[in-house]
């Protein structure tokens, strides 16, 4: 796709095309911005998302323009664009999944070339130099990391995100995309998949380890089969019964459904690990008691900021257990997650949507019926 | 004391004593029971404690008779007699930091001898045979430990608690009480002092660490001593403003007042673990802010079941922080804290008080008046 494609509304996309990059052709990439974009955006906390015209910061030395082709959609760009965890800037172009093809490249940047296969997390910066930037740890900056989109930018500016036509990001926040996989599963990897590939590193998970995965959506579905790929046991729970074909066939050995409800006698202290990716508020006590002795509970999957998750006082005195939670990937991590995920195979299960259908998406999305992932073609 | 001092109440302990122990000396200990004892007992979830006459059983060959002489009040004791947890099984003779000397021996068992001085925490007994028990955790024993008061005891009775005259405890579940150790000081070790040090220990305080104690009450002044002990630098977090000076003399290095509303920003991401012993739910996502990437809250005072702890959803996940819950800790490990405290001159701070004084006292420990922990004397 060359650069004459950039943008999505046809005739609209090529004049923004023509804006962004006067005269540049395919192979030699586009000039040097500021580049007029099209995105998707929400306006308000209610009404469905609307067309933003707007504009990219022209290339900086280590910037590199990247032309989206696909954009994951995230649950958290829902509980964003319907302010479930703050009041938001709007206009505000969700989308952090992204992944397309780099289209320029700044002077001094020397990781990526024009034509290479990308992808963007949930941090386009950080501030470089605390003890979680040294150590690779950017989504834990003692000074804040620039998130995709709703950040205030380093030239004061608000960061606007992936569901959109193209991207200007400093290259130490570009991911590669290795051959192996397809552009079009490459942004779900990004945000669903270094979200759970993090803790289950973190936690140990490998070989002869039983693990849980709560929700089988976006997020749960990634995490059975990278747990399944680190050689581990997987037992799902769901609240979709017609969802256990799909965990057994993503690789999970066992399949609770309704654990709210369900007799969880046969699994009493059976886990070694529980990832919890359930996007909204739900009962954890009765969970906590599938933990083995000392075993963690890592919440992935964060609700509304106005339902607290509630844990009993006894819940995880029984056997000692954590609750811990954790927060996407470094960006060294995030690209060990893609290279796994090229090594073992694994890809994200998606469909594939226009950018005038995201809206809809979302209402799907929270109606638990996505399978598993929706990701905008910008192109269609 | 001798065997003709067992029971409490003059005349009444005469009388006790001598039908326990028929003609037993002092030095060659008494009978092998059943026991005659006295107690104060819940008779429900309301009404002051109230004598209760009872019977022990007679020695198994593995048992060993302590003639009580002080008992901690631990806040715990308040949550069972209150029904804060559960329906109780009244009359209930609280109790779970006994203090006291052997005065009677089974034929088996080893370990003790008639005038040893020891010391019965939470448990009298546990399987023996699950993984729990065979790693010395009887405390999560797989099957159920066998608590002090309130459990079923292996011969179908009901357990009753050191709040009483004399008890008949498995030796496997007795702890020695070290010469540098006052006796009446010994019953809080075995409560508030494992409660604290087993979780130290097993998030690994020590030199260079940094320690937040929430709460300095019974198990908090001890966690203050103990962790200063281990070498670490303490903070303590308190609703009492009175208690500063007394948190700096047991080792504190620093103090924050009233943390819902302190300002706590100076103290940002400063500690390396922090353990809650405040005995009734209160606002934790605050308090989460002071702990360093990747560290522990673990909360050891347990408070109403009704309830439940509240946590926002991206409280622990900010810097990956883990929430945990730790219950005493298991013999051999109670066992080492209390020859802990004795090689470092560790004591808890104590008010005596007599057997019909303890409802006054569970009235004062409720109001936060306690400093720090009231101990029964059975003589008094």
């Amino acid at each position: 796709m060359g650069a004459g494609a950039v943008g999505l509304f046809g005739a609209r996309s090529a004049r923004a095309a023509q804006a962004a990059a006067p005269g540049a052709g395919a192979g030699a990439g586009i000039g040097p911005g500021p580049y007029a974009v099209e995105g998707m955006a929400a306006y308000s906390a209610t009404q469905p998302l609307r067309l933003l015209k707007f504009e990219r910061r022209a290339l900086g030395p280590k910037d590199v323009a990247i032309q989206l082709h696909y954009c994951g959609i995230c649950h958290s760009d829902i509980h964003h664009g319907r302010e479930h965890w703050r009041q938001e800037p709007f206009p505000l172009v969700p989308g952090h999944e992204l992944a397309g093809v780099v289209v320029a490249v700044g002077s001094s940047a020397s990781r990526f070339k024009v034509g290479d296969r990308v992808g963007v997390g949930c941090m386009v910066n950080s501030c470089r130099h605390c003890s979680m930037c040294n150590v690779g740890l950017e989504q834990y900056c003692e000074n804040g990391a620039t998130f995709t989109y709703g950040s205030k930018d380093r030239d004061g500016t608000l960061t606007q995100g992936g569901y959109s036509t193209l991207n200007v990001v400093d290259e130490d926040f570009v991911i590669r995309v290795p051959d192996a996989i397809d552009l079009a599963d490459a942004g779900p990897l990004m945000c669903a998949g270094i979200t759970v590939y993090s803790p289950l590193r973190r936690w140990s998970v490998g070989p002869g380890k039983r693990v849980g995965v709560v929700g089988l959506g976006g997020l749960g579905h990634m995490a059975v089969k990278i747990a399944k790929a680190m050689g581990a046991e997987v037992t799902v729970l769901t609240t979709s019964p017609d969802k256990v074909a799909d965990a057994l066939r993503f690789g999970a050995r066992d399949v609770i459904v309704n654990p709210d409800s369900a007799d969880l006698s046969r699994h009493k202290r059976s886990l070694d690990f529980i990832l919890d990716t359930a996007p909204y508020k739900h009962k954890l006590d009765r969970l906590f008691t599938l933990l083995k002795q000392d075993a963690t509970f890592c919440m992935v999957g964060a609700g509304k900021v106005s339902e607290p998750y509630e844990i009993g006082p006894f819940s995880l005195l029984a056997a000692r257990n954590s609750y811990a939670s954790s927060q996407i990937g470094g960006i060294r991590e995030t690209q060990e997650l893609v290279d796994f995920c090229a090594l073992h195979g694994i890809r994200p299960e998606t469909s594939r949507i226009a950018m005038n259908e995201i809206s809809a998406a979302w209402d799907r999305v929270v109606d638990k019926k996505a399978r598993y992932r929706y990701v905008v073609d910008m192109k269609a």
